[in-house]
């Protein structure tokens, strides 16, 4: 059964695999696996992943058969168990939750070649409705404190498999990145009596050096301190704490500016590995006035070394007013 | 110049080097760069280094010449400027540091193929002497809040050379991660009026399950919480806050388990790549009831992925007390 375990120290949460029995070897040689032939995730092997739970696809077509265009599954090797109850207990000084969560997987499209940089805006649009859909379903059960929606892009961003897909994990705790977002906004808040991201949308709008797309709903910028190179921020201009709550027109330019900094990241740095996260405050949490939903984007292009972990500081050699310059000499239209 | 700038909302500093023209391109090859023959920390190539800061060396040997078992220079491309003053201004809603600081590289052997794992116990005494008198010289300079001592090993870890080194940055602020432990130590140390590390010590010694080695002034554990597969602390036994007041015994026994952990992980990882982190508090931060000093050591066997960057949540599939058995299996013995 896995466990959540917590640093006595930073109150830092880990998820610890204690069932999965693995030996040293297998650490050994991981990283020259070679994907298979094998795609679980093409059409007509619905079959070889965990069953559906939800998917856009034909009215006449069947669950866990070919025809859907998006697809919500269970991962085959979930981080947490959502039959298992959060229950709390202490091993002598330590805390210790049993491993309640869910971990899902958003296949993004059939085309086993597509990445989320080349999918059509409708199909982006697409994958948007069902993050939607599973952050509300999911936000409904009280044992869940955070639902985190990610993406990994490449095998240097930590893809197993390169057909286009995305995270969900839920989890019974709120965890320590997100923790800090949300006690840093209130802090600023309750200084300011503003958001600290509506401040932020202002300066770099007005600013506009670190901008990289804008639309009626929505910029992406560069932020002022960034910790990697090419680090890239998607914010709704309007006020809003979760991301449960986006409009359909909100949801129709998030596609846009989504894809189109995607577009350009994979143009600007010959499709680089990625991760995204999308940090949203979710329905419970009392954060509505301070906290502000937002996506970021971070190209995986330098490593992370001693200094960073030992520090929590970053040294990124790429001053984020050239990276958005660089970004915004791509073109976004269609070649 | 460089800047060291501050997130607005977690309070995060990152450094932005401002002045290294980066263009895309020179990110997008730059995991395909191949370690050149030439090595600058060879015998024969002191010329090629920034100059020396301090070495071992016999008394008859010239500076910046052979004949040095440690040798201690600066970087040739330093993340922060020594003469630099570390002034203070607002940019808009942002903070920023002009980047002072300094940045140096600690040559632990004139051995090119050489590794702290396979180095002699005298020898890595030698390298440990090297780092207590960097910290206690930098200290003395009241600009300095934070000194970090650190190692990549492999270029999966972010070493750019083979030749076994280690680093220091010192910076005019306290990195948040280490600010973090600081204040988390506060507030146990509040609760309960103990230092968390000591009784950390206590509970792995009595508990003895995650323990890799112990000695009369020092334990190598296997963190309850532990982030990654074979992550390893090295704490004194004796309450201590400041690494700079180790003593001539501890530093022998400190050489000691040290040696032993890297070769143990050597032995069993196949030579890993890794990192590790010297924590300590400095002279003039007043944690010395609350704060510990301790070595963590990460080897990079999984990739950090969106999960992880989103939630500052980690997935260990490695159960502590099973790496720390493992770890335990491995004979220190020279074959």
């Amino acid at each position: 059964m896995p466990e959540l375990r917590k640093d006595p120290i930073i109150k830092r949460w880990v998820i610890i695999a204690t069932e999965r029995a693995r030996r040293p070897h297998d650490f050994i040689n991981a990283k020259e696996n070679v994907e298979s032939a094998f795609c679980p995730f093409d059409y007509g092997n619905e079959h070889t992943t965990p069953p559906e739970i939800m998917a856009f696809r034909p009215a006449d077509t069947a669950k866990d058969s070919p025809g859907w265009w998006v697809r919500v599954v269970q991962n085959k090797f979930p981080a947490l168990d959502s039959n298992i109850e959060p229950e709390r207990f202490g091993h002598g000084m330590y805390d210790v939750i049993k491993g309640f969560g869910t971990h899902e997987v958003i296949i993004e499209t059939p085309d086993h070649n597509a990445s989320m940089a080349t999918l059509s805006y409708g199909q982006v649009r697409e994958v948007v409705w069902a993050y939607k859909e599973r952050l509300q379903t999911l936000e409904k059960d009280s044992r869940i404190k955070y639902i985190l929606i990610f993406k990994n892009h490449g095998r240097e961003a930590g893809a197993s498999l390169v057909h286009s897909h995305s995270q969900l994990i839920a989890t019974p705790i709120v965890p320590k990145r997100v923790a800090e977002e949300i006690a840093g906004a209130a802090e600023y808040y309750r200084f300011r009596e503003r958001c600290v991201y509506c401040d932020m949308v202002n300066q770099e709008t007005l600013e506009g050096t670190r901008v990289v797309e804008e639309n009626s709903d929505f910029v992406a910028f560069e932020p002022f301190a960034a910790r990697f190179p090419f680090e890239t921020w998607i914010v709704p201009k309007v006020h809003s704490h979760n991301f449960g709550e986006i409009s359909a027109t909100q949801i129709e330019s998030f596609s846009i500016i989504l894809k189109n900094t995607l577009l350009r990241i994979y143009k600007a740095l010959d499709n680089p590995p990625y991760n995204f996260m999308l940090h949203t405050g979710i329905r419970g949490i009392d954060e509505s006035n301070h906290y502000h939903w937002h996506l970021e984007i971070v190209p995986r292009l330098t490593r992370v070394a001693g200094f960073e972990w030992g520090s929590g500081f970053y040294i990124n050699p790429m001053p984020p007013e050239h990276a958005a310059m660089y970004l915004r000499e791509v073109s976004t239209e269609e070649e």
